[in-house]
């Protein structure tokens, strides 16, 4: 990498980590909670949104930033169980950044918002560098990937306050040790919180959602 | 984004370009065919690399080259098969780039070798950019991400000339439409070859093996 390359990183990373602190105080002078949710693709970002907002009725009010390379569909999945939502479509490009939040944040509807939820484009690297303005960072890790992934991919798993363990119904056909997995992510990240839930029965989602009432909670 | 910052880009892709072009002559020379294999995180990369060494045994010699964020557990689950191989770490870099494999190329023992898997990073997004001086571009797409990826990710389908869907011994599980998905990749790929397999059971992989003889007969 050739030396002239350097200030030019650094001038986009400045504008972005100034923009995501605009973000955090406009959001925070309104009440909202942001939660910005990272994944790999298919892990069931999109899902645990849905199935959290619906559990949340009558205790939250949710919304939803949908992050996308391309298509709505995710947008659409959110809005059929009533949630306001924006999709942002990055063209191409293999995260969000906050100046794509904060045009968003121009068009949502927040009025009596308590928590949004921003959903990242599925991507287990890149997001990982770019604040949004977040108040909690949020990842998903379903069975099916493996258990081998805090190995390959440290800096997602070091980075989150809470990692949902997504797809356990499926844990009895695919092997996948979760008490090692457990400890491997604790070392990467000791003050982490951890839930194991499936977005498809349901299961554990209760004590997920009692953690975002808590951090919700305003003053 | 800042006019300033293309003439950099445009340098940087050009450079990867002229090495690419290299790295394929010099495998071209030793009679090796090169196979880029892209994917989501925990598709089935490195299952699919030593499911399919091992049923080439005596029929095609293979080698790998490992890419990876951090750790060398995929190299040494393929060097426990019998493959030579070299990991990359890219030490935070979304995708491998052919200055990398240009790198592991001087390493790696390519006598009598016909077939070189490149494992890129776990990632839909950046590697499709970045020309390794491959032969053969394949992704996988497994059962549990679900069958809108298509929608969201269209550039990694288009970019490829196989898709492996992997992991159809969960089928009975998870819901997924493989006709539609099949319609869905064929819509943004029609030449693009596709194979049915799961990596844990063998089912499958006979049609894919076939199809990588084929490629890799020399002339």
């Amino acid at each position: 990498m050739s030396p002239d390359r350097i200030p030019v990183v650094e001038r986009i990373m400045g504008a972005n980590d100034a923009l995501a602190a605009q973000n955090r105080e406009f959001l925070g002078a309104r009440g909202v909670h942001a939660v910005n949710v990272l994944a790999a693709p298919g892990a069931g970002k999109t899902s645990l949104i849905t199935r959290t907002a619906v559990a949340l009725r009558g205790r939250r009010s949710v919304a939803a930033i949908e992050g996308d390379i391309a298509s709505s569909i995710d947008a659409e999945a959110v809005r059929a169980v009533g949630v306001p939502v924006v999709q942002i479509n990055t063209g191409g490009n293999c995260h969000l950044d906050a100046t794509q939040v904060q045009r968003a944040l121009e068009v949502l509807q927040l009025d009596g918002v308590d928590l949004l939820f921003i959903e990242n484009v599925g991507n287990m690297i890149c997001p990982v560098g770019f604040d949004l303005g977040e108040h909690t960072r949020v990842a998903i890790s379903s069975i099916p990937e493996g258990d081998d992934k805090p190995h390959k991919y440290p800096g997602i798993f070091s980075s989150v306050d809470a990692l949902v363990i997504n797809k356990i119904d499926l844990l009895p056909w695919i092997p996948f040790d979760v008490g090692e997995f457990r400890r491997l992510v604790q070392s990467l990240n000791p003050r982490i919180a951890m839930f194991e839930v499936s977005c498809t029965t349901g299961a554990g989602l209760d004590q997920l959602v009692e953690w975002l009432i808590e951090r919700t909670r305003r003053a």
